[in-house]
């Protein structure tokens, strides 16, 4: 399969660090959702490729799969025009388009623009895709777009049992203890 | 042709009554646009029919007709949300989608969510495109999206020299002094 | 208006010449269709920007207008792989795409593989937009995709009355005598 | 996952009866693809649903997948309008469409309308997709249009090895010899 950004899975994933959870009864981390498949859609609200592209993918996804596999969350990362995307705003937005799953504000870095998860997984814009085995592990990191017939790909790889003693994606295995 | 607001023409169209206006030098005015066909989108940044259908459609007509000819307006009419929709956030939204039409902010009515020119031309929502004929007078008063043929057309028509004494549109003519 | 390929319009516009006529009681002709517009839209049916863009453009301009004031009219001009096209597939083919307008079939050369009214016109290749006033004479020649707006546009610029002894298009007027 | 037409995976799969082989050096068949997760599009070339989605899907497959892995196939099924979709209407189809990947023809019935392969595998109409696993058994079986999410997730699935003994599929598995 073509076009992917490999990842280095031995790096563990750094944990989320976020100032609000909206669309949530409790907050998430991604240690409690070992066991799933977790895609993280990083995005602003004022974004246009994250409102057009990224963000009815993430509902596409987040419709086609089962919650009890695969679970979708929104990371509002806001590196500009902070004054315009604060959580009343983001609020809202989630109310016009209709977005239902969990979202997390990325925590304010206190230093610069960047706020600290964006900072920790080195992204570098919006939309950014996160993909994440159910070990925790970080297996697809994507800056841009991405067809969905290889978004469906990458999830349904992840989502299947693999013999043990063996970790396998688009096409290579390596061998591993499984966590 | 098919499925178009008719509007009263004989009713004085209410000038905008504008709390700021972006993307201009000096504000505009109905009054110092006659001469040319006017066409006004209202919206709000957070609708999301406004963002995927309307605002595309607007620089799209911005950008095929000579500016000499057609003017395209964006109204800002703000009826919910109004914390997340404040000029700041507007600021923000049109350098992220790239609109270099003149965008009027509808004044706060004081009294109510829905803002002045808003009311005054009895608009049920975003977004609403009002289609101004050279003398000033509305000609259009439409809710919702309009197929880009369809607009084309109307715009047209009140781009053309009508014969003196005569006013037309959509095959209808009415006998009538122009102003 | 934009990207237009004006044509000389002092020049008479020649006749179809047709092989077959298909969805009409009796054949058309430019002669009798005098006092509409009429488009024509030169096609093939093995042809995918026809099929994709061309004639779904022309069954919306065909729903859009009253008939009784424009004429869609397609015009099916094959110019290679002439044994995949022939009247039978063609038939299938409007069938199954819902073509309802009337469709002429251009009549071969005998000498070449570019059928007649085709070489009359001079087009370079499918598809192709003609687009004639209520007089009859060609105002629009267009080789390849037109924007909805654009269309629309030019349509109902040739649809208004215009003042006796004037004949505008895209802000040119010319003074003539009308037919 | 939602809306899959989950076949029954027991019944050994027909092979193809093709009257000819387009786009290949020599023929295929299920026999010889052991080994590869099989894509087979059945289409009809005039059938608007196969042109604007089902064939498009297929390119995409086509050029994400390698083709090691993943073998894309056409099979032309014509169950209607047969004097319109012969050989050579087909090929200039393919050649105009820029369809690269290998096509059959499902051979007359000579009895009725439906095909060989069409009647054997009872499809219900175009498009039709079918997808084997690399042992060479129906997995899918799906009338009209699949989002690229739901096929990229399929094929994926399809893709990975799995633990001996064990076979599953959006979810469920069974206990069963590999082939």
């Amino acid at each position: 399969m073509s076009a992917m950004n490999q990842f280095a899975i031995e790096t563990p994933a750094p944990e989320f660090e976020v100032a609000a959870w909206l669309n949530v009864r409790q907050p998430l981390s991604l240690a409690a959702l070992r066991g799933k498949v977790v895609l993280v859609y990083a995005f602003q609200m004022l974004c246009p490729a994250c409102v057009t592209h990224g963000l009815p993918q993430a509902k596409k996804v987040a419709a086609s799969f089962s919650r009890n596999e695969v679970e979708v969350i929104g990371l509002h990362t806001v590196f500009e025009h902070h004054a315009a995307m604060g959580q009343v705003a983001l609020e809202a937005f989630l109310h016009e388009y209709q977005i239902g799953f969990p979202v997390a504000i990325d925590s304010a870095s206190g230093t610069g623009p960047v706020p600290k998860t964006m900072a920790a997984y080195g992204m570098r814009g919006t939309p950014t895709l996160l993909l994440f085995d159910r070990a925790g592990r970080l297996r697809q990191h994507h800056f841009g777009m991405l067809e969905d017939l290889q978004l469906g790909a990458q999830i349904a790889a992840l989502l299947q049992p693999t013999p043990a003693g063996s970790d396998c994606l688009d096409g290579r295995c390596r061998i591993a203890p499984h966590a």
